[in-house]
């Protein structure tokens, strides 16, 4: 078992609150105590990315990652220098923000080729790294739970992450780890212990049952299924010691007050994660 | 590319129209031509055993596997049994259906312990297997997707099932491919490879976008996103040459005439599995 968690850990990714601008959001942070945060960009591009980044700092706040760049497969060679050249703008906007890790998410198949999304995104992570080194900031490959494939992912096990990763240096590309996404995977201890030091984010969630929506319907930490305090023991043998983002997408929450939501993930934060 | 499917090769999973009993699902077989059914246990039931193996006989039809024996894991002890039991009568149902196929829905963990429902699946089937070899029929473990875990099985790609089906010999226990549960996954075609012989069903239906049931939302083959004809290839290049079930699991579908979604099923077999 890990030792107890401390608030200091808890990065609130934006989209747990998502009602939110950021401004809001790094205020709600704010009373209750946070100092980390994983804002998304499009939340950053309301204000701008040198105004978000000051009010970041002059409310003393850390931020732990940029969510998101990716989305690589493209149905033709335009699509592709698009996606390119948004994802050179998040490198930078990642560099401005004050984070040196920028999540990916890696995008769809293009119709029924799978393979060759896969192959689309080590391209397209092969064009982005050198402008990510210039810029010191390192690509977080973040598998996603394979229920989300054809909107969000094509890659959907640690394994497959890893694989990807594994091809470049291990200082310029590695992955996250969202509980959420990778729990039900039975290679999950192997991989985990297998990514190491390329575990650039720890991410959780709950996994709810019924689950009644499969993109936003995720429990905050102990009232789903997942073994999360399994997964963060191994996350931290694995050598991972960054802040944990507590990222709970769920619909409902957003009808809902912020300070009560924060306070809950708190809360679930300390006892569950 | 494989050879243009037949017909002949068609079995019904029953499921894909529940809507009827299985007296009706024998009949809109007879009406459409077809000459294979999957049936489901409790629509057995409900004509009893013997019965329901008289009319499927008179009928002309052929089985190729009962759904479903499995659901293995339990809180404890009387649960284990009670498993067992009906799982030697699902064993035994499959034989005087004629069929030697029974496939195996593992069933999902109790709590939040994924492996130790693994472990109990293994035993369930270990404690299986010599009944199973008396009577004759060989039991086949079907991966489900990720996504229904909590609801259905731990077992959740066909590694894991074929990690399993190897610790017997390959002529009591193998798999179901079914390709709307394995196509997501990136290491399916050696996994497919991997289970040669050990392919005891293969079954369709088609992942559509979005996909909006999480349990009941299953397309036509040809609606969706997944590339049955790579896949049927790669069954058929593993060895597997027997009957294909259309296993379309779709709340709307059971709302409509079954003759029309039988005729859509039969039509999609042969243009787009």
């Amino acid at each position: 078992m890990s030792p107890r968690l401390e608030l200091s850990r808890l990065s609130l990714n934006q989209i747990t609150i998502d009602q939110c601008s950021l401004p809001e959001a790094i205020e709600a942070c704010g009373r209750a105590g946070l100092t980390v945060i994983g804002p998304w960009r499009h939340k950053v591009a309301e204000v701008g990315v040198e105004p978000a980044a000051r009010m970041i700092r002059e409310a003393g706040l850390r931020v732990s990652s940029l969510c998101r760049g990716g989305f690589f497969p493209a149905a033709d060679a335009p699509g592709r220098r698009a996606a390119d050249e948004d994802n050179r703008r998040a490198v930078e906007e990642a560099a401005t923000l004050g984070t040196d890790v920028l999540v990916l998410v890696c995008g769809p198949p293009i119709g029924r080729d799978v393979e060759a999304a896969r192959a689309q995104i080590l391209g397209g992570i092969e064009r982005l790294v050198p402008h990510a080194e210039e810029q010191g900031v390192r690509l977080a490959i973040e598998p996603l739970h394979p229920m989300m494939i054809s909107e969000r992912s094509a890659i959907v096990t640690l394994g497959e992450a890893n694989d990807l990763a594994e091809r470049f240096d291990d200082t310029r590309v590695g992955v996250v780890v969202d509980a959420y996404h990778v729990w039900w995977d039975p290679r999950l201890y192997e991989e985990i212990a297998r990514a190491g030091r390329r575990i650039l984010g720890y991410h959780v969630a709950d996994w709810l049952v019924p689950t009644t929506d499969r993109l936003q319907g995720r429990g905050m930490m102990g009232t789903g299924v997942i073994d999360l305090k399994r997964i963060r023991a191994a996350v931290e043998e694995a050598g991972y010691d960054g802040p944990i983002e507590v990222e709970v997408i769920n619909r409902d929450a957003w009808e809902r007050s912020v300070d009560d939501i924060v306070a809950e993930a708190c809360e679930a934060f300390l006892a569950a994660s």
